[in-house]
């Protein structure tokens, strides 16, 4: 097996001899096989619609020019590229209707296993929603929020915008989606349109048909944002914490759990339950109890609330593996690896799905559902706990790697360190040291790995570059997951890389808010689900400050973006008005149309737009020269 | 350009040359052009559900066996197939959604447009999902009915099944199909839950796929249904009506508009607006004033409601413009071939969009509302008379090819001819034929046309070889306009191919109901969105017995079906219970797991299961043999 590693993540440098050693392929392998990549594919130009395809478009303009039934190439390449985006807001949003279920029955005092851990947040949300919360129990409102977040998914009046995005934006942005007809009403309706406007013989007009899509992207804001603010309210809002990311969170001595995935409601009681079992681990010989460990986005989820630490991103989750330590990994949905039960089968790990419309061939299959919550997490522990008496002394192989990372800047702990230097106006700040230019602008980088990119490095190099000119930094996601294992998330990292200006304002922040030193370089925001933060935050200075989203010296990132959620968030970051980097070439080439829409015509329609560039250093130049442009316009 | 003309129909066999000499590609060149197909697609084995892809399995064991995320040849091919289901449930169910969001605002009293012409059929509807109706309004009952068929859009519980399904199955069936989970409870989630469990690592289980592939097809039968019904209640539910069909019925000296797509909203209002304007069509020299002629499924629809010829079906939907004597063609959703609008700037057509979600490049956009429905009809048929004068005399090329068609055979239509042999018992006469062998079983033809079949040739082939077997047979969608086209809807055909006993049922059943002779040899129960009615009659027909539907001699046929909604429809036969025959290899051959899940595995779980053979004679006396089977394990 020719093993080459397309990863800038020492952890997997040290793993995948091992994976080789042991004749196992890993992700690396796999991408090394499927060279070269179909191009049609690639630039957008196969069409799958129909069983009379597959038909292709000759991107050189000697063959094919249409499909069997007349489609062009820039319909097939938008109808792909909006296909997407739906999968990509109907997967944000079931996550969303999840756990806006389970808060329901919550209210109905059906789920004992789960509680309102943040009453305060839930009487915010309740009131961004409208919904009364003097002299009412907890219960009552969660149930009333949650029926109304419910509503998003169930509106048939399509001239009613959602509630949450309504709730989300700016004004002024919210007038223009919605004199571009681009504003969802229904979230289950608005995915189920483009599935059926993208049906063989209906919608050809490819600005139409991304216009369509940009209705869906937006829909999956609206998932997300209510995702993550019910999180909030159900397992408490992220409150800056001190841990370790990397594979060598993995402990020799302890009952390691990978928990992977997305969802909060399954993770959060395994964390919980795993505190309880600690002695029969250690009876089992475990001397160090049970230690959790995360992986993706779940990781992301458990380590802003709970310090738990991060072993991993998505395109190194196998590695975790392959350390001949793991002794459980339990999933829940998206972006998990299908290649893991087998290779776990090669190893001692329990693999355990969770979720009934997520099974894996090869897996154990544990049926999770909220009102056995707490008994289900108990008898997955207990899996892990009887693998660790399968362990192979001889194969454990954990590299020492791991990194400090300060994470769980919510909006409201940003919001609240920023009020520990104005308590009266806690926006005021950011504001004068973003008018002042000490903050030069703000990027948020999002999104996932992907095998088109050496893993983690886009994010690496531009935020470096980005920090030495002064951009405060965000994160989410697997690539909040990157940073945090390549030590970008801590204070020594601020002041290696921030610009003077940035080290300045950063470190009178972190003083003033008690961390003995500045904030970290890059701020953790929580799980790819959870970029509403940015835009609360976003929000709040566009408000404050009396412009719109696409006014702000703010650019978002995504520089390895792979799946159909991340071409979702990329879409609705386009949407509200952010120049937002693609760092993977997005699989539109093939139509001059569809490419210069979603850049350009983007520009024009949403002041928002695609910036692509998969030269890192270049495109750190080109995202600051964007905010240098938008400062200009602002005047200052 | 070299023309081999795929198609059995000597109407486009007639225009092709035409349209050669022209120099104009048509649907059978651009099939030549893709040829040949991509095999990876053929299969199913193409993944472009990220964009680390697009990834492809080696069918041939030499090659990658997963794609870069470890998703192997029974995860792709199962979600790829899964995603064609929710596409078409999305389809059908958003053309269900129209006309049950009309039907709202019509018993709201907002759109003077429409009307409930078929009170009877709301009433009996409401009866269905418990509705009162005594002393109410016929417009209190529409809101309500309305009001309720969107429940099915909007309901969060998923242990309760949509309301449509559960009026529209038998007990026995909704019973199995709750079993094994695949009841829907909102059409719309179902979809959503689809694409969302597809998404990059998600399920990978192609068993658990397959089934959450068929919750989406019964969503989809459920949006049919009651799509279908709506229609019925809004405009009239089918009778039987004499009329023609091919594309002879274009006339020369009329203003001939064509009307293409799906839904009755927009066609029905067309028909009125166009019967007042003759006297203008006339003024402007079309001394037969104005021809509605019908293509694909809005042609079903008019055509059985009334008696509106039929000009084609699917595969030669651009035929119609090469007789350059169509002044203009109307479209609103699914299965309009893209390429109809340049075609039609080659001649003097009119080529009018109307669904703002559904637009074309090159086509005159007029957006259609139903709140100024008759408005917008009639600047829509004064293009066509405005075209009218802009005819070029040389190049028109009528081909006189039409047969004649009795049509609008609804469930209710059947029962009230049964019910001239037997008022008390109308389904007497059809179960004691049945069970006597007089009548061998019942065959279902649905779906499309496709260029991977001769057009028409498999339906053709096949029904005249059941039909000699007495096998009743019933057909919709392009089944159907096939079946017109090629005078095998009309009397003469039932006498020339019809078995004695089949023939002398036809027979007495004709007279009785006053045709003065035998009922057509196939029945047409309508466009492809109301399979449901042939369901309702085998509903009726299993309770009856007191059997499940699988335990009927009864099947499916769509031996060219295509598009993304054929395919769900051959799904959800295949859920409840029916022998579905598909004449073209469906594009999951690529995994024997799923194949054999689609074929075997399903016959064990539904009853029902995937026949495939391209071959028609041999398909033919397959589904005589299951037929036969089916009648055996009846004891009949």
């Amino acid at each position: 097996m020719d093993i080459k590693i397309r990863s800038s993540d020492p952890a997997v440098i040290a793993l995948c001899p091992v994976a080789e050693q042991e004749g196992i392929a890993t992700v690396f392998d796999r991408y090394e096989m499927q060279q070269p990549q179909c191009g049609f594919g690639t630039l957008g130009l196969c069409c799958r619609i129909c069983w009379k395809g597959p038909c292709r478009v000759d991107p050189f303009g000697d063959g094919p020019q249409a499909g069997i039934c007349g489609a062009g190439k820039d319909t097939i390449v938008a109808r792909n590229l909006i296909r997407m985006m739906a999968a990509g807001a109907a997967a944000h949003s079931e996550h969303g209707r999840h756990i806006a279920l389970a808060m329901q029955r919550v209210g109905k005092g059906e789920l004992p296993d789960y509680h309102i851990r943040d009453e305060e947040k839930l009487k915010s949300i309740a009131g961004r929603l409208d919904i009364a919360v003097a002299d009412r129990t907890i219960t009552d409102i969660a149930y009333d929020v949650a029926t109304k977040t419910l509503e998003d998914y169930q509106n048939q009046d399509s001239k009613v915008p959602c509630h949450w995005i309504s709730a989300s934006l700016p004004a002024k942005r919210l007038s223009l989606l919605g004199k571009l007809g681009v504003l969802p009403h229904n979230i289950d309706a608005t995915v189920a349109q483009i599935m059926s406007r993208t049906h063989i013989g209906c919608d050809a007009d490819p600005e139409n048909l991304v216009l369509g899509g940009m209705r869906g992207a937006l829909a999956d804001f609206n998932g997300m944002a209510l995702a993550t603010e019910l999180s909030d309210a159900m397992f408490g809002t992220p409150k800056p914490v001190v841990t370790q990311a990397n594979i060598g969170v993995i402990k020799k001595q302890a009952v390691n759990i990978a928990v992977n995935g997305h969802n909060p409601l399954l993770s959060e009681v395994i964390c919980d339950i795993a505190s309880e079992m600690n002695s029969i681990a250690r009876d089992a010989g475990a001397s160090e109890g049970i230690n959790i460990v995360g992986i993706c986005c779940t990781g992301n989820e458990v380590m802003m609330r709970h310090g738990i630490p991060l072993a991993t991103n998505y395109l190194s989750q196998e590695m975790a593996i392959f350390t001949g330590a793991l002794d459980a990994m339990v999933v829940d949905v998206q972006c998990i690896m299908p290649s893991l039960p087998q290779i776990s089968e090669c190893y001692h790990t329990e693999f355990i799905t969770t979720m009934d419309e997520n099974k894996m061939p090869g897996a154990r299959h544990v049926s999770f559902h909220e009102d056995k919550a707490r008994e289900t997490a108990r008898k997955i522990v207990q899996y892990a706990i009887d693998a660790y008496g399968r362990r192979d002394a001889k194969r454990i192989n954990i590299p020492d790697i791991k990194q400090t990372a300060i994470v769980g800047f919510s909006s409201e702990a940003v919001m609240a360190a920023l009020a520990t230097l104005n308590a009266a106006d806690p926006l005021a700040p950011l504001v004068e040291n973003i008018v002042n230019g000490n903050i030069l602008g703000v990027a948020l980088f999002a999104g996932c790995n992907s095998t088109r990119a050496i893993q983690d490095e886009n994010f690496q190099v531009i935020a470096k570059i980005l920090a030495r000119n002064n951009v405060l930094l965000l994160a989410t996601g697997c690539g909040a997951g990157a940073f945090a294992k390549h030590g970008l998330m801590n204070q020594q990292a601020t002041e290696a890389w921030a610009g003077d200006s940035l080290k300045a304002v950063l470190t009178a922040i972190g003083v003033s808010a008690g961390l003995e030193g500045p904030l970290p370089l890059i701020l953790h925001m929580g799980s790819c689900v959870d970029n509403s933060r940015a835009v609360q935050l976003a929000t709040a200075l566009a408000d404050r400050l009396n412009v719109d989203l696409s006014d702000l010296p703010l650019v978002a990132s995504a520089p390895e973006a792979m799946s159909e959620k991340a071409i979702a968030i990329a879409s609705w970051s386009v949407a509200i008005g952010l120049p937002t980097h693609l760092g993977i070439v997005p699989q539109v080439t093939g139509s001059a149309v569809v490419t210069d829409l979603i850049t350009e015509g983007a520009k024009d329609l949403f002041g928002g737009y695609f910036l692509v560039e998969s030269d890192p250093a270049l495109a750190a130049e080109k995202l600051v020269a964007v905010i240098r442009e938008k400062r200009h316009a602002l005047g200052i």
